[in-house]
C-alpha cells in the first residue's frame, strides 16, 4: 500500500507515451466497451464515466457470459474493447478479448503482468508498472489501473493533456492520504450491524471497490450502491445501527446529491462516515475523512486511498489479516477447477 | 399478483402487432441501450441479454446521471434508447429519453400509463397491459416490462416469431407457479442471518428482482449477485447461518455451473433455496422450488413467479405487509424532493 505513489508515478511515466497508440487504436470506431471482473470492474466503471464526460465518448461494459457460454457472434466493428485484469491471467476475461477480436473489435488490454496472455494477445497493451502485488487483496494495481483509465479516457478527449498538470499531483495526494487519521471511522464502522457504501458518478466506482474491499477483508456483509439505487429501494432497510460510507469528490454536480443523502441517512438513524466532498459534505456526515485535493475527474485516484487505509485499520481492529483474507485467491477463476 | 396471467395475455396481445414498428425505428442503428432503475433495471438486464443472445443486437445500459447530472453530449445516432419505467413518470428517466434523444437516439418507452410523460415524447411505445398496480412493490407491472423486453428482443431477432408458440404458454405457467408450496424455503429464509440471491446470463436479471424483493418487502439486507460476481471476492463471507436463493433455467449453458455453485455455498456452510434448474441442480441445493416449462430465453417470464409468492409468503411469515413496506413510494425519484 505504502509503495502507490512510487507506483503511481512509474504507471504515468509509462502509459502517457502511448495515447497516440490508443488515439490510433480507435480510429474510425465510435465506442469503448470494457471487459472486467471484481475490482478490476469496478476501475472499468471509472473510466467508462470519465470517457462519457470528459471524452465526450459513449462506453459500456461488456457481459463476459454473453461471450465465454452463449458465445454470441456480435458485430463489435465499430468498438474499441479495453479487457482489464491485473493478472492478465484471468482465463475469462481473456476468452472474452479473443471472442471481441473476433467480433471485429479492436483491443486494449490493461494489465499489470507484462508476460501475460492477456497482454500478449492484444492489438494494444497498457501495462500498469504497480510490481508485484504482495497482498492478495488489490491496492496498488487498482490505483494503478485508475491512472490507465484516466490516460485511456484523456486520450480520446478534446485535448489530450488538459489533466497532465493534475495527473502529475496524484503521487503526492496519494502520499499525504495515507497519513489519513481513521480512528474514528474505525469506531463507527465496528460497532455498525451492517454497512451501506453509496458514491455517485465518477465515484461510484470508488463506491463499489470501497465494499468489496470492506466486505473481503473484514469478512462482513457490506454493500456498495450507486446513489440511485439505493434511493430506489434499498434505502429502506437503513435502520437504527447501521453505517454508511459516501465517497465524494470536491466539486462537480455529485457533491451536493451526496450530502442530501448523508442527511437522510442519518434521519434514519445510520452512523454516516464521508470521505471527501465540500464543507456542507463533510458538516452533514458524522465522520468526516479527508479526500484528495484534485478535481472530480481524477478524485477516484486519491479517495480510493482513504479506503483502504479506512480498511486496513479496521481490519486490524477486528483482529484479521488485511493481507491474506478467507477464500480469497490473487488469480480470479470465475469457473470453479476442472476437477470438482 | 393473481392478475398476472391475465396482464400476460393482454401485454402480449397488445405488443406482438408492434414487432414491425420497432424494427423501423432500429433501422440504420446498431445497438441498443436501456434506461431504467429499480425494478425496470432488472427488467432491462434480461432485455439486454436477450438481445445479445437471441437477436444477435448489441445491447448496454446508459448511466443516467450522465445525462441528468453531467449532461454530456454523446453521439448516439447509432442506438436504439429504450426507457424503461412502470409510471412513465421517473423523472430522472423522462430527462434521460429527452437528453439521448437530443443525442441522435430513436427512443422507445415501455411504460404501464398511456398518458404517461414518457410515454407521449417517446417515438414509438410500447404500453403494458398490466392495468392499475394496488401494491408498492411492482409484481405484474414487472411481468409484464419482461414481456415487453420479449417483443422487443424478437422483434430484431433474424426470426421474430420463433419463440412465439413458448410465448403464449407464459400465462398457464404462470398460473401454475402461482400455486407453488414454498414453505420449506420460507423456513431457511425466516432463520437466514443474512441471505445472498444469484443467477447468471439471462437469469441475472430475475435474481437482482428477486433479491430486490425480498430486500424492500422483507425488510431484511438481501444481495443480489451475478455468478460471478459472487465468486470473485464475495462468497468468501457466506457461511453458516446464510441462505442463498438460486435462480436456474432448466437449460442453456448455465445451469451445470449454477448446480456447482450451488455445492459450493453448500459447502460454505449455507442453506440453499434453488429455483428451477435440471435435476442435478434440484439434487444439488436444499430445497428445490419449481421453474417455469419455458426455454432458457423466456424462462424469467415464469421464474419471477416463484420469487414473488416467496417473497410474500415470507412477508407474512414475518408478520409484515407485503403491499405496503416502509419507506417506498410507487413513482420513484432519484432526487429528494425540492423543498427539502
Amino acid at each position: 500500500m505504502a509503495e502507490q505513489p512510487e507506483a503511481c508515478r512509474r504507471t504515468l511515466e509509462a502509459l502517457v507515451p502511448l495515447r497516440a497508440e490508443v488515439v490510433a487504436r480507435y480510429a474510425g470506431r465510435r465506442r469503448v466497451l470494457f471487459a472486467a471482473r471484481g475490482s478490476s470492474d469496478n476501475a472499468a466503471v471509472y473510466g467508462r464515466y470519465l470517457l462519457e464526460t470528459h471524452a465526450g465518448v459513449p462506453g459500456g461494459l461488456l457481459s463476459p457470459s454473453v461471450a465465454t457460454h452463449y458465445r454470441a457472434p456480435l458485430d463489435l466493428s465499430d468498438a474499441l474493447v479495453v479487457s482489464v485484469s491485473q493478472s492478465g491471467a484471468t482465463e475469462e476475461i481473456v476468452a472474452t478479448q479473443d471472442w471481441a477480436r473476433g467480433c471485429g473489435a479492436a483491443t486494449v488490454a490493461v494489465a499489470n503482468v507484462a508476460d501475460s496472455a492477456l497482454v500478449e494477445q492484444a492489438d494494444l497493451a497498457l501495462v500498469t508498472q504497480a510490481g508485484p502485488e504482495v497482498a492478495v487483496p488489490a491496492t496498488k494495481t487498482y490505483l494503478a489501473q485508475l491512472v490507465a483509465m484516466a490516460v485511456l479516457a484523456t486520450a480520446l478527449a478534446p485535448e489530450p493533456d488538459a489533466l497532465d498538470a493534475d495527473l502529475r499531483r496524484v503521487a503526492e495526494e496519494v502520499e499525504r492520504l495515507l497519513a489519513a487519521d481513521v480512528a474514528a471511522a474505525v469506531d463507527v464502522l465496528a460497532e455498525a450491524a451492517y454497512t451501506v457504501v453509496s458514491g455517485r458518478g465518477l465515484m461510484l466506482g470508488t463506491a463499489l471497490e470501497t465494499a468489496l474491499k470492506l466486505e473481503e477483508t473484514c469478512l462482513r456483509p457490506v454493500r456498495g450502491y450507486s446513489y440511485a439505487d439505493l434511493r430506489h429501494g434499498p434505502i429502506s432497510v437503513v435502520a437504527e445501527g447501521a453505517a454508511a460510507v459516501l465517497v465524494s469528490a470536491a466539486d462537480g454536480p455529485m457533491v451536493q446529491p451526496m450530502a442530501e443523502l448523508a442527511r437522510d441517512l442519518t434521519s434514519r438513524g445510520a452512523r454516516v462516515v464521508g470521505t471527501g466532498g465540500d464543507q456542507a459534505f463533510a458538516g452533514a456526515v458524522d465522520v468526516a475523512l479527508p479526500g484528495p485535493d484534485l478535481p472530480e475527474t481524477l478524485a477516484p485516484l486519491g479517495s480510493i486511498v482513504t479506503s483502504q487505509v479506512l480498511v486496513e485499520r479496521l481490519a486490524n481492529r477486528l483482529g484479521l489479516d488485511p493481507d491474506n483474507p478467507r477464500g480469497l485467491a490473487k488469480v480470479t477463476a470465475t469457473e470453479p477447477p476442472k476437477e470438482k
